[in-house]
């Protein structure tokens, strides 16, 4: 596959103000999965650092995490894992609740999805407080397998993900 | 790429009875993503009747059509577009409300994601009565776009979405 090692993907993000409330400025990831080059060469970049390390499976939680896990998997020809919410998972599942700033949120994985001593990702689009991969790490290690790192389009670095997931190696392609 | 075009995919597919209620047998798709050589054999199947067909753009519905449609448009050097239910697009939106067995519900997709005169598959994981995949087919022409057609790894022929959407080239992986 041809590298496209100096293609600037910030021309692809779209930041939008006042999303999803006003004073967040919102980074639109669209423009960038609209265009195959551009799509492309970030999924090579996520998977960058994690080659030849024997990763077994990437996890990710629906919906956005699911859009980048999925080509990542092929590229490293690592099983896809989904993390969901409550209720769509058919088979037997672990359960990792966590707080949101108003509520709590739940997220679940089958039980079989992952096994003791195999490496697994951490894949999702953006990085932000860290909650929802927090729990993706829970889940991956209730099942008794290693989280090898944690790979992201986009980190917010104001949000102090980084910091709350400081034991697992971590990667970002694009930092605001 | 090597294909694998004896490999028998529904071996990976999992039967579960009673999921999500009584006396429906859900087709479990994780064992499939699990297995990255039968996910990118699935991803190569799907996209064989399209290619070459000037094919500009993949839609799919979260959340597993992502699964399915991310890598397809990356095979297929297509933009792949989100559709998504409300408040979660940034941008200017056209919406679509449908009938479900009990209640409505709605779809959005960006105004400017697919443009007059642009090709478009619809992709997801399954096919069932068709209600998601008409709403999507929907959503790309109120855009001015084409449906050029739509592929799912499965499709349960007694639902009759096949009948539902005669009017778009149809392909399926599976059938059961």
């Amino acid at each position: 596959m041809t590298r496209l090692k100096d293609l600037d993907l910030d021309k692809y993000i779209r930041a939008i103000p006042d999303f999803p409330k006003a004073g967040i400025l919102f980074r639109d990831i669209t423009p960038l999965l609209a265009n195959s080059i551009a799509f492309r060469e970030t999924i090579m970049r996520m998977a960058d650092p994690f080659r030849g390390q024997n990763i077994d499976a990437l996890v990710a939680a629906e919906a956005r995490g699911f859009i980048f896990a999925a080509p990542l998997a092929l590229e490293l020809n690592a099983s896809f894992i989904p993390v969901r919410k409550p209720g769509k998972l058919p088979y037997e599942r672990h359960s990792f609740s966590y707080d949101l700033e108003y509520g709590q949120d739940t997220l679940e994985i089958h039980k079989d999805a992952v096994s003791k001593g195999q490496n697994v990702l951490i894949i999702d689009d953006l990085l932000a407080t860290g909650g929802t991969v927090e729990a993706c790490c829970k889940l991956v290690e209730s099942c008794g397998a290693t989280v090898a790192g944690c790979a992201f389009c986009i980190e917010l670095i104001g949000l102090a993900g980084r910091e709350r997931l400081s034991q697992y190696p971590m990667h970002s392609v694009l930092t605001y």
